[in-house]
């Protein structure tokens, strides 16, 4: 975890206070459910809440120096509290092993975590649509392998950026419930030693589903699901991240990121504004993505399994969370304060002199019954011209000069494939589909 | 594709005829379509299946030879097909811009490949059951590090991995819906000179859904999920595959891969059977899952698109499916035939004297008033013994003679906890979690 | 491999006729040891290549049809030369274990491929220099973060992609040496049945080194270290194809892809060049660093060996080279025939207004005695009036109109820090680090 | 970085104090060099270095507090110095960059940490090599694929973990090298407002090489090599630590992890020793591994730089290089006090009735004139029912019996091809190959 690219809610879930709260949650439960079940007093349970009612402060350097001389967590852990509760703390951890306690809090935190990034999502998406709606109009050039192509409008963009990050958000939902599950099920998972009742309390009272059979661990091919699924949405916040760098380029400049008054963008050339934001939050991407292949490699634990997948997901379960977590609040920002210059849109999208309608006119010549191969040919030997002279002559005047086009397209027709309006009729067709309104 | 690594049917799905055929339909719906809305003639459209009706031979080296020329693929397919039809061919394409081809194609191809990817796992899941069935309970050591720890059956191991290939199955069907949608929108997705309803037909008879915003491509975060989706079958493939290849060690050959008579295990060691199968699984997840980050890599393609991923799913779209349908056949065959030790099951399972069952006893002496700390240690020391003696030494025997433990347990009682059968009571409960029958 | 991104060279080298060929050189430079060393007769060499200046067609079918019964290829193919060559072939593998023979064939194999690129980059370097002193000093705006920033030439750009090539070559040639290594030591690396005389003989006629100490193979952190630094050189290929790629953008459009008369840029807007080998050149970088993670994976082979990596090596082996051979070429080109244009880079270079010489005037005031700060605000002020006039405001003339400048400095003297070539005196410099010439 | 996987000398490099004191180094080293050319008065640099001399305590809250405000780090410093030092502070910086500082003081960083890895190489270099002369003669068999395959020693085991790590130093060493360049060159690389004599001067203070040509920033592919070399390195970490937890599995344990007397290795069964640390290991390879591909997607950057690679290095330069020396210091360890075990050795050597001699007696038929075919056929029949058996029956006995065998064989011969030191006849070779003595 780097501080600078992190915030405070996503971060306090992975701080040793809160794993320990869960671990008590999990064994509270679980107490209580082996009290009922007649294997442990009742009182033991209530021992716990009761403890636990008080408030009492996690102390993180006494848990962690007796686990220094245990060389094991959860012993450490739970001698702690028993410390703190006293006698009735032996009944805890009846028939578990440390797993039980690490894999189902693993299954809370990043469950949490999750519903922390479905509502930063769910933020982004309303930044979106509202820039949407405001540019759904607003023309702009469509631009393919960076060379202008027809004209879209910036809403347009905007609507792609929202399906995008609502396939996100389905896929955050389905990767929440890859991970959600709880394991109480013993030292190979065969729930010898304690009943399976009471991985169904404590699954029910954290909101889990019960893990269907868990060997030691919760298999990892649910955890490789779920960083997987980080690192599809972290590439679409590159992909919206790089965008935003190309319009702010010096000779595009249809958009920048909001510039602060005291913000010096270089030491040394004060007249730079820089698309700093969206170019860190390309690299957050890389680094939300680094977690990706080592998630597979968890997956295969030997036997019943192997801890090597531990150290992985101490790293990161916090940083690849965190690193989204503030990657899609960044880019939720950028985007809604986005400095967008129609003007300087429409100005690059006249730039070509025209050029971007000559489809139109391919199709208008092919429709009035000239060859494929004619209309193309007729219609790349003026582009041409234009391309050559840097914008500086019509395609329009060429055409209307091109007696081989004059002949099949009346003067007045070619002028109609110059109209812009032509290519945004659908616009509220793709909007409806996108955010189901207009 | 490594021929030697691939099977027929999910080869033939990415050659240039099956790639050409699903062209044509595209081609042919949408110009039926666009022969409906008036657009061009209806008598294109028919002419196109009438020649489609004489089931033609694709001339894929005449297409190549156009392409030469033309440096554009689906240009050199239409004249082909132009040359082919006749006059009435130059109304294909209408409005319609390559990407519309391609992308709408990739998304059938990787809808059938994820078809029998679908078949394959279902082939998997019934060879898994019917081994899970067979030995639910066929007792086996359950390892945690490596090291022995208490019994499992068989079956359940079976079980783990019928569980998690289920879970595959569950994600390739999602991934499957991620993919499989159709793009017709023309240029840079404005259906500037298409109707939309030309995207819905198609769509409609291709068994796709449409593609509700598209540039000029589909964007690629679905293909990212996809190939993701895969990595993470593949990484549930090696876990399987590594479990086989733990089994079939020489120390503990609890079970081997099937060896057919003809076969000769190395040029050197007659008498060896190697794992070859589940090793060469081993190696194939890491091909599949190399195709991973080129996906991720994918998204973030320049505005409305680039042509950077092109390349990369001519590799990888094949590679990964083709790859990852070996090795689920190849998977099947090794679980369906893998031969199965119980007696060598058992022999490992009591050589270490009886430790795995310390557990228990742990657990008894805490129920019976010991301290957790006093119960550790007296279990502890009378292991460390039956370790030391490389078990020869019974932890029983050791356990009955040492008097702190006596104390507090009747003889009897210490006895009834070496009993096996009492780790598989909840096998059945097991069983039904995840086959929904025991 | 995929045929369109291959060359012939580099694909001749992985046919298993190439296979077969070096597999008969090392067993028969095997034998001619084993025969000077008294183990088999001197004939049976003599046999061997006897036959061998026949120049024997290598039946590849034949070998395949073999290997289907006896499920080996080495087997099948030394059972195939036997056949050949008659009786004395029986004396061929003397002691040698499979992968004697497939390990250092790969070694042979890595080590051509590597010779092909290394060519390839001499290739490269060739074009990059007379590209370099070309434009050495053709000035063009330098950017950072996409943003005008001051004045370079085409030169230095073209200069750093030198040196970073050399780079590339420099690594190449240690990944070179990394893998050109011969293990002739039998079973699992004892020497036990062959004398290592026999290594050092194969080794020596093959131009590889001997393998100190091999398991049954060569260890794998050589060939990991090999496919990282193709990983390194395809990122480098990237870099510069996203050069072109940005140079080539309609509002840069400084460089352009070199674009063929016949060529079609799109079926329908004729009018468009798309950097499309660039393009490319980004995904085929992608390709080639897929081999870098498997490569890594492939390390931890289990004791003295698994055939985990074989399947990857099958794939990645030819995948690999081939594509970065023809990445390597197809960039040479690109860059061979890259259309530059001067006036468009000046242009570019001054429309902003000479807001690139900002950080001189900076400097200039700073030693002027005006404080850091002051001087930073003086600049800042003028410079955003330039920015928000788009380029229509000169920074020259408002600063000729700021008191608080003419103060500090006299009108002539900020007329100088607007000169171009106060920014190229140090080119000769840098060209003399990097080409050892100015 | 996570704290339990981190040592203290590693971590400080990364620490903000080390930073700020490399760049005031930087600092003040060019402005010492801007006053020998007269570009600022030389008691600006005396200035600095007298307050550097007083040893000043670095204020990171009071420099961060500044940045909070200009959101730029290196003006921030050069503000914060500015305070303590006075007036003179004011030449420093003159015509440099803040990428001149960063990128230089990150060359500085990775060299040094280059140096503490070279180190730890050297120092599990050294722990390998005593227990590889320790063992050079233990006999152990062999495995390849998992299966008994013919005799090693643990001292061969050894000696091929001691050529990989040597190699891994000599390619630290060359990482090393790539990484530490000093680039003072000004806004985008061109000198043209700083003397190359500056960049000389710190670079030669530094003990860095120069940069031949910077952009903006020192070239990303440099770091790329860098975090790929660790990448390699971390897979060796990687085979050992498997290598020690096959050995240390329940059936094999002819080796183990020190247990230190108050190590619990389970909450639940207390008789478990689990190989822990290499687990661990075999974990932390794969987050060092974690940093290679976004160190990759970092090289190319846009034009003459974008900021992408910043946060990515933010992560991963701590993290990998503190990781891995963590790692190495652990495997150091495990080897050091590794618990091995010749008897057990001897005893799984011997289990398989002397499968293991098999190759020897199949090459003497094969000499003795018997074909390939029939020596294998021989060989095989009788391996066969030894291996059916589980080791009960004894390979020699058996071929003493099969007159095919001793048709072609001697008694006598058949005996003496069951010696095991056989095996071992080139083990001091190998030895003098690896360490340059035996």
């Amino acid at each position: 975890m780097v501080p600078r690219y992190s915030r405070p809610a996503m971060t306090a879930l992975w701080e040793p206070e809160a794993r320990f709260k869960i671990w008590f949650e999990i064994e509270a439960h679980a107490t209580e459910k082996l009290g009922e079940l007649g294997v442990v007093p009742p009182s033991a349970a209530k021992a716990l809440w009761d403890w636990w009612a008080t408030n009492p402060v996690i102390d993180v350097a006494a848990i962690d120096a007796i686990e220094a001389v245990t060389k094991h967590d959860v012993i450490a852990f739970l001698t702690w509290v028993a410390e703190q509760v006293g006698d009735e703390a032996r009944f805890m951890h009846q028939g578990m092993t440390s797993s039980d306690v690490l894999d189902t809090c693993l299954a809370v935190q990043l469950a949490r975590a999750s519903d922390l990034l479905i509502e930063d999502i769910d933020k982004l998406l309303d930044v979106i649509k509202r820039r949407a709606f405001e540019h759904k109009l607003t023309p702009t050039i469509g631009r393919s392998h960076g060379i202008h192509a027809e004209p879209v409008t910036f809403g347009l963009k905007m609507a792609e950026a929202y399906a995008e990050f609502s396939r996100c958000k389905t896929r955050l939902i389905a990767a929440r419930a890859e991970v959600a599950t709880c394991a109480i099920s013993g030292a190979v998972g065969t729930f010898a030693n304690i009943d399976p009742a009471v991985e169904e309390h404590v699954a029910q009272k954290l909101g889990l589903a019960i893990e269907p059979v868990s060997t030691q661990v919760i298999p990892r091919d649910r955890h490789a699901m779920f960083f997987a699924t980080l690192g599809v949405i972290a590439s679409s916040i590159e992909r919206l991240a790089v965008e935003v760098r190309h319009l702010q380029r010096t000779e595009v400049l249809e958009a920048e990121e909001y510039f602060s008054p005291g913000q010096k963008g270089s030491s040394a050339m004060p007249h730079k504004r820089n698309p700093v934001l969206t170019e860190n939050l390309t690299g957050l991407a890389r680094v939300v993505r680094a977690a990706v292949v080592p998630a597979l490699e968890n997956v295969a634990l030997w036997h019943e399994r192997d801890i090597s997948h531990s150290s992985v997901e101490r790293f990161f379960g916090p940083d690849a969370t965190i690193t989204l977590d503030f990657a899609l609040g960044r880019l939720t920002g950028v985007i809604d304060k986005l400095l967008i210059y129609p003007e300087r849109m429409m100005k690059n999208l006249d730039k070509m002199g025209g050029l971007v309608h000559s489809q139109r006119v391919l199709l208008a010549l092919t429709q009035a019954g000239v060859s494929r191969e004619d209309s193309y040919r007729y219609v790349q030997r003026n582009a041409m011209k234009v391309w050559e002279s840097d914008g500086q002559l019509s395609l329009l005047e060429l055409l209307k000069a091109d007696t081989d086009v004059t002949a099949a397209l009346p003067v007045a027709e070619i002028e109609d494939k110059f109209n812009l309006d032509y290519h945004f009729k659908q616009v509220d067709t793709i909007f409806r589909r996108v955010f189901g309104e207009a």
